[in-house]
């Protein structure tokens, strides 16, 4: 291996139909493979509408049928696979859980939303997912031959801690499948995973789902891909797409040679710590 | 008092003459007391030229003519003042260190720079605060009847803990008087203030010195504040200049009822802990 491989982010147009979105979703994986994609990764809520009304409806056991699909268009196409997020049911809970998958088609971990959006800006966008949803509480970071990456969902990117771990914990990438919308899209999404990449001297990717103007909640889309210095290096618009980039190891290595705040940090002052 | 207050940043154009330097000050606070400003900050190393050659040679005791003439400016004028930095000699030791005054012109704080500015981008910017700074050890928050601030300078910016423990701590804003360069300016300055505000969901100040072109280390001007919401609200060129914003604390609790970050905060999975 050298130091780089390209990832590719699918910015999926999610519909009502669970089998259709997957249908879609395999297609868009295969393309991506097919141009030398290592990593792939899907949009939040990729088999469903984003919604309080639609968790419950779509949600599905960690065995189920998603899952099952994701598996195969990981070991069909022999990539890693962030499969975005589901609704997940476990017992009596839902919660917004991202899977991972390895190119033999295994499910070697998960992520379940750890911070759930609950907003009221009003006149513009109110929303409150702890209605319906519970939040995950482990932090989660996959170790692959390429790189080691962190995961966290939408709303997540909020709160720079847990990117502050995952740093800490060495990945060199963090990857966020997220629907912002049109209020805190345009006002936020960029410049929170730019900042992301810049604190933490890694590389960012956001996965939004497409636009769709007839949604109940409607996405901001605009994917993106940001580098260690804090540069966007490939961005979404607002419809369907694949977005590519190359991850490079050695960028990585000497961006923090040159401004080598981790080496920096006054850990005689001040701590972030993961209990 | 009402919810907001006026504050002012001041470009100073810092040269040689420390003297003309101090008298230049002067006469800026003046013209931003004229105009309402009730905050007022001076860039770093607004008393000298900013280099390790420097700092040696112009660098006093913490009851030098600098302090001396500061304090007049607040107490003339009836303000607060952010006395940007001046290299201060302490002993055998000399620090990068930031003076704050209240209306009746007694130093009330200061602040040592605490993250030195130690880089090495071959061919673009090298520099070693380390080879003739000493750090600073505390975080330094200041209560005035208009708001609460911390204070950091210039690179410090770069290290997101000390804001999330400013931010801790109550404050509204953080004052970074700082230099960046002609090449970490235009590549980080603002975005870092931006997402500083947006993080800690306050209001961020940044004042640098004019630029001038024929420096050893040539400043990016650009003094600017940013709002809670992470928007640019005044920013300058690179010229001498006084940039002028009202910090507005209604709207800071609008933005953190909106979207509640600190309530939603995972202190049961992760904390930033001053020690």
């Amino acid at each position: 291996m050298g130091s780089g491989f390209r990832i590719a982010l699918i910015q999926l147009a999610v519909g009502a139909n669970k089998i259709e979105n997957l249908t879609r979703a395999a297609k868009l994986v295969k393309e991506a493979a097919s141009k030398g994609a290592k990593l792939i990764s899907l949009p939040e809520c990729c088999n469903s509408p984003y919604g309080n009304d639609y968790f419950p409806q779509y949600a599905e056991p960690i065995t189920g049928e998603s899952i099952q699909a994701f598996s195969k268009m990981a070991a069909d196409n022999k990539i890693y696979l962030i499969a975005g997020s589901i609704p997940e049911k476990d017992g009596e809970k839902l919660f917004n859980t991202s899977t991972i998958f390895n190119p033999k088609g295994e499910m070697i971990n998960k992520y379940r939303k750890m911070h759930l959006f609950d907003i009221d800006i009003p006149g513009k966008i109110t929303f409150q997912e702890s209605k319906t949803l519970s939040p995950g509480n482990d932090i989660t970071v996959v170790e692959t031959p390429f790189c080691k990456f962190g995961v966290g969902i939408c709303y997540d990117l909020r709160f720079p801690e847990i990117a502050q771990i995952m740093a800490k914990k060495s990945c060199h990438l963090l990857i966020y499948p997220g629907a912002f919308n049109m209020t805190t899209g345009p006002a936020h999404w960029e410049l929170l995973a730019r900042m992301r990449a810049l604190d933490n001297q890694l590389y960012v990717a956001t996965v939004s789902p497409a636009r769709d103007n007839d949604a109940s909640y409607i996405a901001w889309g605009h994917s993106t891909l940001c580098s260690p210095w804090g540069e966007v290096k490939a961005v979404a618009g607002a419809d369907e797409t694949i977005i590519y980039g190359d991850i490079d190891l050695d960028y990585i290595n000497q961006i923090r040679n040159q401004i080598p705040i981790s080496k920096q940090r006054r850990h005689d002052i001040y701590e972030v710590k993961e209990k």
